[in-house]
């Protein structure tokens, strides 16, 4: 079967990334605006992008009216009116339901940290608060933000921001900084509605030696 | 536990973003040079940016000398010496062998293709082939490229690609183009060489909804 994107709706083809680009991690970013009222909400269009300089992104999608969500409005620099940083929360198995509830559309300035009870503690960099119950946090300043269809419904946003501190609680990262998968409990999003888990784990060596193992 | 990343090596910042940025997807890139020779490579600082154009992006870091990956230099612009095509293909569970297997480094020319045993079929529009055990691949032209540390080790590169063809098995997609998330089989990337499955799936509703459910 082969799909032409340019004869599908926007939305069709929304459909197909998300059913197909599979586990996303997921970004659950903090933010406030320039008045210090705090924001949260998911993104799984989010990756790591580099290690020197320490880099993550998270593309915030325009709404259907074509405007701006409010974690791109905040995390945009103070020169056009957010306060240019951010911090992502690592989602985890025992607030989930909190992460999804946090998906809602609220007005600008509403708090889903009172929506989904979640604990905003300060962040030790950066404006935006971080969120307690998770296990790790990255509190970034924002570097860069690429537009790549300004103004209009499902145009893609890169925010890009360098980690000026990583938050992990006690017991997660051993003595060389490896982390404890079942400590994290990370969740994937999937397509639709759909999450998984991340507790069945197997080990690849990389290189030729994977292809002695047979398949998998 | 609180880290400054600008005390840390660029290696210990890469474990800290492969170990807590999970899990991630896994986009199993192939790629041609300019004589046609095609190349095959694993990422997974990979992500979907948008649906308006249909944007997928990966990063391949600098090599520890600072160079550029091989599915750098082919995807770059034919103005700088590359093709400015690559093709997506999902990693999926009945091939995962063969996807480790092509971490490995080989010379520049040299294919994963011979190595893993998998085979190249012509894509559509795009002059790379796309791999055919793969269950979907998206067929992709470079719009830009953005690099955040030219020449130096760990630097990261962003390859943002607009998605041209979308292939997908037979029964993969139902007609409203939902994805069938267990014939997909995706494997997710976890740290250090650490994969996870995709088979032990919920849903949630978005919004307060969730809330409703109680605690996970």
């Amino acid at each position: 079967m082969e799909l032409d994107p340019a004869k599908l709706k926007y939305q069709d083809r929304y459909k197909l990334l998300i059913g197909l680009v599979t586990p996303r991690p997921i970004a659950f970013v903090s933010t406030c605006d320039a008045e210090g009222r705090p924001n949260l909400a998911p993104y799984s269009f989010f990756t790591a992008v580099g290690s020197n300089p320490m880099l993550l992104m998270f593309c915030p999608a325009n709404k259907e009216d074509g405007s701006e969500k409010d974690s791109l409005r905040n995390a945009k620099p103070a020169g056009e009116g957010g306060v240019g940083e951010f911090v992502v929360n690592v989602a985890s198995e025992s607030f989930i339901t909190q992460v999804a509830a946090a998906g809602e559309e609220l007005a600008f300035g509403q708090s889903e940290f009172e929506l989904t009870g979640l604990t905003p503690t300060p962040s030790s960099v950066v404006k935006p608060p971080r969120v307690l119950e998770s296990p790790a946090s990255f509190e970034c300043r924002t570097v860069r933000i690429v537009r790549t269809n300004p103004g209009e419904a499902g145009g893609g946003n890169i925010v890009l921001g360098e980690v000026v501190r990583v938050h992990a609680r006690d017991g997660l990262l051993n003595d060389r900084l490896h982390t404890d998968a079942g400590g994290l409990a990370s969740v994937g999003r999937m397509g639709g509605a759909s999450y998984c888990l991340t507790r069945d784990r197997f080990d690849l060596p990389r290189g030729k030696a994977a292809l002695d193992l047979g398949g998998a």
